[in-house]
């Protein structure tokens, strides 16, 4: 793996994103954020599954006003996503948001932009700088050839970042997202050659959880990767909470971030003797709560079995209607199939 | 993306791996191979979701005896999956399967693996040679070392590639899995460099479905945009039809190949006055059955609605209660939210 890039960190509330901080995962809430419980029931959902940053659509008057109830029921610190208006962003800051999320060049001329870049500086609060591959100026889009996004969306947020450095104002963060995967890599990997900002990862729109999952993993895992990366969002058409859940396996994955258990497990096959599929779906459900780092190999046969069972912190590895646990890589007893579940989590809420 | 590497390519029956053909998507049936309805079943179930490849364990005399029976009864060229016991090597040649996967090493002494070789090579039966992490032999998995573990499967399996080739045999495919990705991906570098073989990619009991879509996800995806890969299998305990699902789709967010359509959806916000999530749902089970490779867009609001829905084939854009269709970039009509999904689908039809 590549080193990760260096970055200049900036401060959401309580939260460092970039400077070799750990990658934070955040998402957004999905309901109408002027219905004030509906939104704080989902940011409950979201700070239980560990979600760090929240950002909130704040499309009018009414949901500023929302915001200020919100805030007072939140835990995480939460993000206002604004466009078009400059009103609404200064409303947002007045409500205590910790970051902003719009791209200057959309909410109106340089006195606005100033008003909101002051008032933004004077809260050390930072903004976000996002330019979608779907919202590109239309001159911009217009017209487009193949291999042009990526350096079209880079040129256009370094146009927003010149404009608030142009007002004294550096807590900037930039994401750059296409649905296209090779584009949106290559906006990163450019972008990351041109400013020392950290950089917001995602896939726009990557759609319903089956496909969008895969989409968000392998774009931000490629990125992750080549080291760049600071904050990540998952996007899924599908509740807040499975962006977070895909967001720490991705980090897991690549050995970025520990959030709970690591559940390794075969895929079965006509070698395996017991019934394996329903095992593993019994473990991953008693293991959802779970907080601590345990590694957890649940296997089928004696080909790869005893090898990952071994490496596991606890592991179980299937014969013929019996099986062997092991803990820290050392045998230490043999159960029979029925025993399997029990067994295993008694070793498991030991170790 | 990197260029892909250039490989020699291999055939299992019909199917080419590796030379610059499309990166093949397979799969393993997870029934008891013996039981052949009960195999047949799966396979179909594999055929109908495009799985290119199917590989069957054949851990016994009675599974070799089931593999003529399955085999007269599938359309996809079949794998079988050899431990142990050389003599189940050649009952599935003679059966007829069209790949072997076995570590010439675990069948037995030189003059049984000469015979293998032999027989494999009569018919043009290429073996993969499979390293999986947790069955290292004993000695060499002793006392390993933190970032050992790819160089150490990469010489495993070297030694097995250099004794097929000293038995004039050269229809060989490789994997190297391992549940952690990144010594997975160092191993199939490292491989990459040194052979010219096709390589077969996996993560190995990459766990149940959610985390071991994301964890594959991640592996795969890194790998197949450095150019390393000819052939795919998703690991995953979960029905083997997802495990194709998932690998067509990570191939689909690298564009290195199109399998039926493709559903772009904005993940909702406080920003959209529609439903969205139940219509993203309606329509990704419409499209299901689908096979032409149509770009679709459902878009929730205003910002990054009509880019997208201009982007794809067939987009909708929605407002508060209404929507915009476009097809092929073109506004095409206005409709009621109600009528939402039968607009969309009759577009889709048309398009």
């Amino acid at each position: 793996m590549f080193p990760r890039r260096t970055t200049k960190p900036v401060k959401i509330g309580g939260v460092t994103v970039g400077g070799g901080a750990p990658i934070v995962v955040q998402s957004m809430t999905k309901t109408d954020t002027r219905d004030v419980p509906a939104t704080v029931r989902q940011i409950r959902e979201l700070e239980e599954c560990g979600c760090e940053l929240v950002r909130l659509a704040v499309p009018d008057q009414e949901a500023v006003e929302a915001l200020k109830d919100i805030k007072s029921q939140a835990r995480v610190p939460l993000i206002a996503d604004i466009h078009f208006d400059y009103r609404l962003a200064l409303g947002a800051l007045e409500s205590g948001v910790a970051g902003l999320r719009l791209n200057p060049g959309n909410i109106g001329d340089a006195d606005k932009v100033a008003a909101v870049a002051r008032a933004a500086k004077e809260r050390g609060v930072p903004i976000r700088i996002g330019v979608n591959a779907g919202s590109l100026p239309k001159h911009v889009a217009a017209g487009m050839k193949e291999g042009e996004l990526a350096p079209r969306m880079v040129d256009v947020a370094l146009e927003q970042v010149r404009l608030l450095e142009s007002l004294d104002f550096d807590l900037i963060k930039i994401s750059l997202k296409a649905f296209d995967v090779p584009s949106t890599i290559q906006a990163y990997r450019l972008m990351a050659e041109k400013v020392s900002y950290p950089l917001h990862l995602g896939i726009t729109e990557s759609g319903p959880f089956r496909s969008g999952v895969v989409r968000s993993s392998v774009g931000l895992g490629i990125l992750l990767y080549q080291g760049i990366g600071d904050t990540i969002r998952v996007s899924l058409t599908a509740p807040p909470s499975e962006e977070v859940i895909a967001g720490y396996e991705i980090l897991k994955s690549l050995n970025l971030r520990e959030k709970g258990p690591v559940l390794v497990s075969c895929p079965s096959c006509g070698r395996v003797e017991v019934e394996l599929m329903g095992l593993v779906q019994a473990v991953e459900q008693k293991l959802a709560g779970m907080t601590r780092p345990v590694k957890v190999a649940v296997m089928g046969c004696v080909v790869n079995g005893p090898g990952e069972a071994r490496d596991a912190d606890v592991g179980l590895a299937c014969g013929k209607g019996r099986g062997v646990i092991f803990r820290k890589g050392e045998p230490v007893r043999t159960v029979e199939e029925k025993d399997f579940l029990p067994a295993l989590m008694a070793e498991i809420e030991a170790v």
